[in-house]
């Protein structure tokens, strides 16, 4: 602690928020990497090759039975809960929503290059020719991907560089990538909606950044909403909300997998609303609501219901499991936030402890429960191998050893997040991204040209009574 | 009358409109209440079911065959209507963006619950083990049902508390599902996208409840728009009106029944744009065109082609119906809805009587002309059968009786509209529910917990120019 | 040019915006015009009509292999593009929201009957009975058409009335159906994306109307956004990112083919928001981002890759297309906007020369390329003639021609654009369509009721006060 304590000293020099040099040049190398490493590595899979059409007919299947129509739905859900989902989420500060989507589209369309490249390595590598071959799958894995990392910008949003974002980024999808490997392959856990992959990796990752660039004396006068950017942070809510089933659903496997995990989302995210506005409810004076709540706490439980999701959790179990990260999750921002910021040092702005870290934990327990508890009598003898994926080596697997592998799929999220995210904050804190200074955070005005305030718009009421007058002449 | 004036009286005591009793307690009871009777009555049905694949083989079926690929793009376009549409289409009002979003998502979010049990038990109640079975076409129905509740806040908005809502959506779901019933199976009639069993019904529904919670001293300085407000209505009223084709054909029959059922929506409200501009332009001095038009009337068409949308209904004959809606519906807004006020006591607030229920009542005219105008000569003997599903015991009718009974569906639809809207308003009356005095209506404060406004964003120049000038040294 | 100016001087008249004549006029008589023109002309095709069930039985075809079910999941995500994508772009203007939401709903609803009719005569007429067979494609392509009217709009927003917009909306769609039939048939170029026919065209049919309708006094006082009104942009811009892959992959032959053109564009507006960014900060001096290039240069990577979506362009094609897009979209806002204003009279609100025009340019060119590229090698002998369309008289096409016929598409866009933008710009130069008067451009009050200013809302505080202390009384 001490270490770190005077390596933060040594980093905190007077700030320059000049980007104008090392954001070009950080976007032109990376982006013409991706194209050298694309060119090198990236090809169609057999389903986006113009050769699916003609292997088609010698076997006689139809066109529709193309992946593209299974998922592509899903994957534009997933897309629009990545860049309109967590873009508007982010724009409830004041004076921070350009930040919010502009920042979040530039970190989602860096990321997901680098993801398609990272997963691909790991898991799509084809041996006869060593290219990566990318489909509507591939496509999904990278937003996911891209997901864990907006998370984590949640926590240090208003206070780091885009600069900085990008740098968070390239090592985010890195460790993604290995440690969704690590779970998914060679633990062999299975985490449908992400809820330990993603949510749990991302939300640790991120707040291990924040508490490595904890500021002591963060002016706090931007950290709010106004009544207008928390009406465009519920469009990012909404989306988010209405499709989640779609997220949790999107790799599954085909047929009543995905139905199932759709409906389970659907009911998990129903019951969290009802538990976020009791508990809000509860916490105020008077019963008033507090809009942070139910932004953010209503999708608890569709982060929850990642992992369970393709399981036969049954509806109910949705139900309980919803209600639950309700409560937990708005709760957590009455009394864990500041809890956190005032004794762990760790600054949320936008509280991704209470809805994506804890409902993820969450998510992984009840995911290794519904594992270790699933039985030939529910699933059947084939239901327990096509959920479980009890093939290859893994042929003898029981569903009890399952849920001991889920568990060690969740520690393995929390290691790489937490470990990965204080690595990463010590980069973070060099003095060299152009980071905001602490009286300045969470303000626009940094990073972009902002426009004139809306008191300044002229009055032009002259012509319009001219307008009446003339109206009023020739039709009355 | 004169009863239901002492009534009134009798319920007009000052207004208490702390909830932080109530409201908790109501969402924490009905929850609960959902898990345990979920927990006993609702299972996955054969297609959402982990059996499904297995059985799939055994037929040699394609995976690609599950409801599930049918209906679940469209199933997420209704779910975008149900709480992106209808919560931003009501935040056109100054101060109420918070209670538009925010209720509507709480209501949506308990009544779909509701919906699942009540539409299981009426329809989809498995007579082997006594159990309810849901897929993805269960999740689309629970959506339309509360759609019903949706439109009916729509009379009431601003003028209720959350706890009003909530007992307004029980039993606006539990009436909505008898009525479904009634209409679909005991009837028999036709209604695809809803125009009777939803809208006629949700907005009497509505309406009735208003006129039962007339408040003669109502105070209208927050009754109004202000201009971003109008533009964040616009997302609703896109929303609403681009995914409509998906509304009427969620759960129209497979292949034709679908795609027939979008093109007809698709076009009848491309005419309802055309006409409602006209109006609107001719209804003012200056040919001005009024926001509240555009938003509400442009859907009409919407509404008004819901029966019809599956039957060979043609492109003109769409044409025709959103023609006429739009005309309708706009003069609704210009005369109908300051008449209903004044003199029936009515107070509409987002004028749900001309964007619901004139266009559902319509709708329920053109379906039955529709229906009885079919002939074997258009539809062929077996389209007959497919479309209006003559077959079990209606093996022998004929289209001219189904028009009678389609006439006879969209009279129970009335009826219960208004018969348990004036019920459930003398339930509302009872001065128990914290909803707001007269003079506070249709604010936010009440029951939200309002960040500070605009104008206090602190003005943050100085440091802006400092990093000017540091630019300026270092570049120019 | 001596002619043009006099005719513009000829024009120059005072101004009168009054339409409550000429709008409800235009509107009632075009939508009449269309019922009737319907009514002649349109039936529903073979996969909506109801006699697709019994023939599918007799061939035992499975119902999901209904046309609909491949496209109308792409076709709503492109009509998403159109009503909310195009109509919340332009909202950037602090004072033209409801012109930009409302008219380009009204101009899209109008258009997109008018253009099924024109592309009816042009493609699906049905030699048998004379009737035009619409579907799920012809939706689709119907709103293709109006994106291009809709582009236009960008260039003129503001400066025109919604006479003007309908007028120029009716030849926009004729131009667009007789210039498609000549390139996509008569030479048979392959445009699945539309960056000649839709991009190419309708860029320079709006910059021509924008050169004949030049205002050498304009007023750009409220030419310029607020803080809100860039945010709402934003909506725009992500859902129009977003959903570009099924933009460019809507018409695509079924299979692999709508499959690989929503990867490439994935990729390609990926690498764009990189190089837009990029540019974008390079060209202030502190190093700050600009508003107007993220929203809209981060686009240009989807319109570039509209053409060679669906060929063999391989990933990393895909990122170049995009790189070098953000790169000179970005750059034409900096300097080329500015210059077209000064020296040739062009007024381009939007800057669609520079989202529209440039990428539509190189879209072709790719195309052009990426054609004449093509080799069995790659294609293999079958993928040639489906991704070419070898078919029919044009079976022993060689590839190297097809670029020769791509290149020739691109000419026959240009032209129509210019020639059919400048003949239409003669048109509504005449002074009878009621357009702003120059000190009165970009702003609602000519056309719209607009409400009062949010400065006016009244503060209720004391109420509220009176609350929190009841609440604190009761609870504390």
């Amino acid at each position: 602690m001490g270490c770190i304590q005077s390596f933060r000293q040594c980093c905190d020099q007077p700030k320059n928020t000049n980007v104008r040099i090392s954001l070009p040049a950080v976007c032109f190398v990376w982006q013409l990497a991706m194209i050298i490493l694309f060119g090198f590595f990236i090809r169609y899979n057999a389903e986006s090759d113009v050769h699916w059409k003609q292997e088609n007919k010698n076997i006689s299947r139809s066109d529709i039975e193309n992946d593209f129509y299974f998922r592509y739905p899903s994957f534009q859900d997933v897309h629009v809960m990545i860049f309109v989902g967590f873009g508007f989420l982010m724009t409830f500060l004041k004076r921070y929503s350009f930040g919010a989507v502009g920042f979040n589209l530039l970190i989602a369309a860096f990321g997901l290059q680098w993801a398609l490249l990272m997963q691909g390595w790991f898991h799509s590598l084809d041996p006869m020719d060593g290219k990566i071959k990318i489909g509507v799958e591939s496509m999904i894995n990278a937003d996911f991907c891209v997901a864990s990392c907006l998370i984590a910008y949640g926590a240090v949003l208003g206070k780091v560089s885009p600069v900085q974002l990008m740098v968070m980024t390239l090592f985010g999808v890195t460790l993604y990538a290995v440690e969704e490997y690590i779970i998914l392959n060679l633990i062999h856990a299975r985490d449908a909606g992400g809820s330990m992959v993603i949510h749990t990796f991302g939300a640790y990752y991120g707040l291990s950044i924040s508490w490595m660039l904890y500021r002591p004396n963060l002016d706090k006068r931007l950290n709010g909403s106004v009544y207008h950017s928390d009406v465009f942070a519920m469009i990012g809510t909404l989306f988010l909300w209405m499709f989640w089933p779609s997220f949790n659903s999107a790799i599954s496997y085909h047929g009543d997998g995905q139905h199932r995990a759709a409906i389970n989302t659907y009911l998990s995210l129903a019951a969290t609303v009802l538990t976020t506005v009791a508990i809000s409810s509860l916490s105020q004076k008077a019963g008033k609501l507090d809009m942070v709540h139910i932004q953010n706490s209503t999708l608890a439980g569709g982060v929850a219901v990642g992992t369970a999701a393709e399981f036969m959790l049954m509806p109910y179990g949705s139900l309980i499991v919803g209600f639950c990260c309700g409560i937990i999750s708005t709760l957590g921002y009455i009394y864990l936030t500041p809890f956190m910021e005032k004794y762990l040092k760790i600054q949320d702005t936008c509280g991704i402890h209470n809805l994506h870290a804890m409902p993820g934990v969450i998510g992984g327990i009840v995911g290794a429960i519904t594992a270790a508890a699933a039985s030939e009598g529910v699933y059947g003898k084939e239901g327990l191998k096509t959920v479980f994926d009890f093939t290859g080596k893994w042929e003898n697997m029981l569903p009890t050893q399952q849920g001991g592998h889920q568990a060690a799929g969740l520690c393995v999220a929390l290691c790489f997040g937490i470990g990965g995210g204080i690595l990463v904050g010590c980069v973070l804190r060099l003095p060299i991204w152009g980071d905001a200074p602490d009286d300045h955070c969470f303000d626009d005005e940094l990073y972009w040209e902002v426009p004139e305030d809306e008191e300044s718009i002229p009055p032009i009421l002259e012509y319009d009574n001219h307008i009446r007058n003339q109206a009023g002449c020739k039709n009355n």
